[in-house]
């Protein structure tokens, strides 16, 4: 199996419904990329190392979900200099605005590239994912032009009824 | 000089102007105090230390005030079980609803005792930790009373114009 | 039975399926706790009296749980300085924004520790009452602890489809 | 001088600039009013005093101005059935939508008739009382219907440059 | 059957539903109402015409209930001195704080007296029309003092699992 | 067929739910028009050119909707002096005032004549439009009078239980 | 003079420095207009007088301008099929906020065209309504078209330091 | 003068205080860069070739601010598979609250890698474009890290009264 160019973590097992989403768009892309569970609070060992490491190990981009008082994305980004890509998490009570704020509104020298709340912006934060990668592969970049030409291809011109 | 019973924290220089409000109040109960920057993003290996060396020194509360995606009290939080108080510092675009929600909304394991936006949580973050000295403490419990007392008689009845 | 250490109070019964996971991890760290209905508004003589004796009955924290314009648990830091800690009650129009602010965002001299809105929060408050009793019970400092380790281990490495 | 039939009550002496217009307005209509500070949390018994009183003394309604999390208003409906009219004062963090939410999202029993947030909501909290007031004495109802078509006739046509 | 002394008005018919929860309290209370609906958009006529004939046949107090902009209470208020009592109804996009924005932030001449979004809003918007109409009836007074005794009363001491 | 005179357009197929709405009321009143999905980002030539054509092709009025950052009614109203009217599509995670926000916030120079958050929206949508074209078509100025009197006569005058 | 094919109306004096951008506009493109002060809570009647007579004195559109609970454009819009375009003017707590939804939200049969909040709405509500009258008049879509491009070739490609 | 590897693009001149911020950390960095003023709505030809040149032109990230309903950042993301950085611009009625909705809520198949709002976002805008350049650039990522650590270095242990 490839080395994975790509890191996919989020702060609980519940977030995986949602960032599932941008393993999926990984797949169907073809990058190699690891799913990781790694709580801000409840692990933050693991955070620490996680991001430590993440340079040297040859991810390209982190893929980080979480939600409510989401710190993993900008604690990830404390960390290293491999780009982090937020993805805020909708919540029950205040539907997301409470993840979208923690992880977009960092202080300068931390920046965290955020996406939509939600799954389509899990989605998104696969294909930001991959964009990057894509700078230096020649091959993926085709495979990201061919799947945005296939997917303005399937829109029809006129809507209907179901 | 008496060790510090309370930890005053903040993520940069520019949070002092607010939270020197609680290092006042903690002043004026004779409560020993000491006052620090650490940042979470800029200094996250001094937050790791201060969090898990807080318990051993004999700290009995750390109040700390962060804007924006204001990750410092909740990462805190989840180094230590000393009580982390949080003061969300008023920001220019968002007037601190980002660092309130940033706070307040922390997953289930890991409290953070939030206070109200700006000074007046600075404020009360520092009674906050002074009332939870006191509960061992009956000298300061006593003063805090009398603090009240004298806020309470310097209410007058009716409002004057200036 | 021991003696309560901690109150855990509610504006009303609707309350409770949110503010009885404040109950349930207070019986898992085995700290004493009495649970109450003390309404703010259809009660607030009882609310009186409660908040006076506190500090007389030994109560070293105090969870107060409401909804909407909810006044219960600043009412209660005007009356005793033993710390109260606040968990805003989701609500159906405004998600519990509401409750938020009218429990966070109280002035100069009485502060209420608030917590997260919903079922989140009241598990926090318990643990915020609970680590607060412990700065002077070492064996439940302990407990806290041992909780705290098993919720870091339960975490996988890995996400799982279910 | 007349007996007061309107309370003009305010949090603290910094409300006053706010709550002054529904004493000039009263004024203007000749409206007899008193006008005192109580504090919902720094004078909690002279909130009750005030509340349980209000009735007896012949009020017919209460101005109440609060900020922040603005337990005035609410606090004193709990302990009369005098209307209690309250007014949103402005905040600096959040603008008075904190003041707003504590005040109106009152629960089932205790209604709070709330005004516009700031002096325009004062105006009109002095306006409500007098409407009340005029309910029962013709002569003030006479003065109201001046009062608006005098501020109907002052409304010029076109817009003039300044 | 006597006259009314309170207008229960509405939007449009989807708002009974809400509405009749101020009914209900004034039947409980035995205050004379009639409920009417009253469209500021659609039967603009009609809310003019029953603003202006509200002084002259008797009423006290009107309760308008309305959702989204909800201009009718607010149109209500421009046309007669008798207090109007707003009720924001919940909405879906908004949650019905486009309908408390619409009806609480009057201008400096025209109060409406605004209450809790929803059901709760409208239970006191009865009680509030109730306790305007206690004024002059105090048989009417005791009945609601009795039922906010009975309400006290209600509440019990602890919380009970269901 | 009559060429049409009003376009309804759409981000993608899933707003049609709602934009029917416009094409309803425009059958109603008699008012050709076309559909089309013009998607802002997926099919963004697409939108260039209807843009662009709008004027020379006859139409009236472009009835657009989209939803989160909905980018199509102010592109195509920066490619077009068409009057651009803009439907807010409802949204999971913040109720759709994310693309409210989007619609209605243009800079000077590109209008967009936004309407309600979702289906209300919708309808209104096709009666603004409708509304421009009747300037110049008496005929149809006199259906929509006739469809507004039978909205009004429509509306009875007291409530019914159901 | 040539006869007003626009009327811009307000509900104050004060919204003047707003709307006045919407009356340089049509000036600017040469489009005859009238501006009136019609405010829906102190002068209902005009505001009805105006609204019923604006189709028969040949306007072709209504720039209306409010602000806080913003009835004006709405309750125009209830009186009569000519084109309502909406702008909310700046307010001091809310930001606007409060006169945008009561203007946007409007309920189905009554379109209320809405700008951005402020200054620029004002610009665009100018504009729009120019848009709608150029429809039937060649030479002010010949100008619009030359404004427009003008607006255009103003953009350098390069942002200078000043 | 080396080829940009990083465009800078605004919508108006008046964004250049703030994305200038984007400009010195790239200078400070050595990122080799170009400015450009691009609005979506003035100058959507403009928009059009730049987003469909920048691969072909060697960028490997795009920083795009705007303000309001701020359609650069998502528009240029559907024209180029250059990962976008958008930069909230901060406006006078909503704080930059509507520009980071229409920044960041982007549906599926078109991520902007979203920034804060204002100047912190523009600095971060800057360091996230220089974090992608420098996976493929070790010179420049040693040039990063050293800033990094330069800034961790800069942080007082403890704050300072000015």
């Amino acid at each position: 199996m490839a080395e994975p160019k790509v890191g996919i973590v989020m702060g609980s097992q519940s977030d995986w419904p949602t960032m599932k989403e941008a393993a999926r768009i990984l797949d169907e892309l073809g990058v190699p990329y690891e799913a990781r569970i790694v709580s801000a609070h409840r692990t933050p060992d693991r955070l620490w190392s996680y991001g430590k490491e993440a340079a040297g190990r040859g991810l390209m981009a982190i893929v980080a979900g979480a939600g409510g008082a989401a710190h993993l994305p900008g604690m990830l980004a404390s960390k290293t200099r491999v780009p982090v890509i937020g993805v805020p998490v909708q919540t029950k009570a205040l539907g997301g605005l409470d993840s979208l704020y923690s992880i977009v509104q960092m202080p300068r020298g931390f920046p965290v590239a955020t996406m939509a709340i939600g799954a389509a912006g899990a989605v998104n934060g696969g294909l930001m994912a991959a964009q990057i990668v894509a700078l230096s592969d020649p091959g993926l970049a085709g495979r990201i032009d061919g799947w945005r030409d296939d997917l303005s291809a399937s829109i029809p011109e006129e809507p209907r009824d179901e």
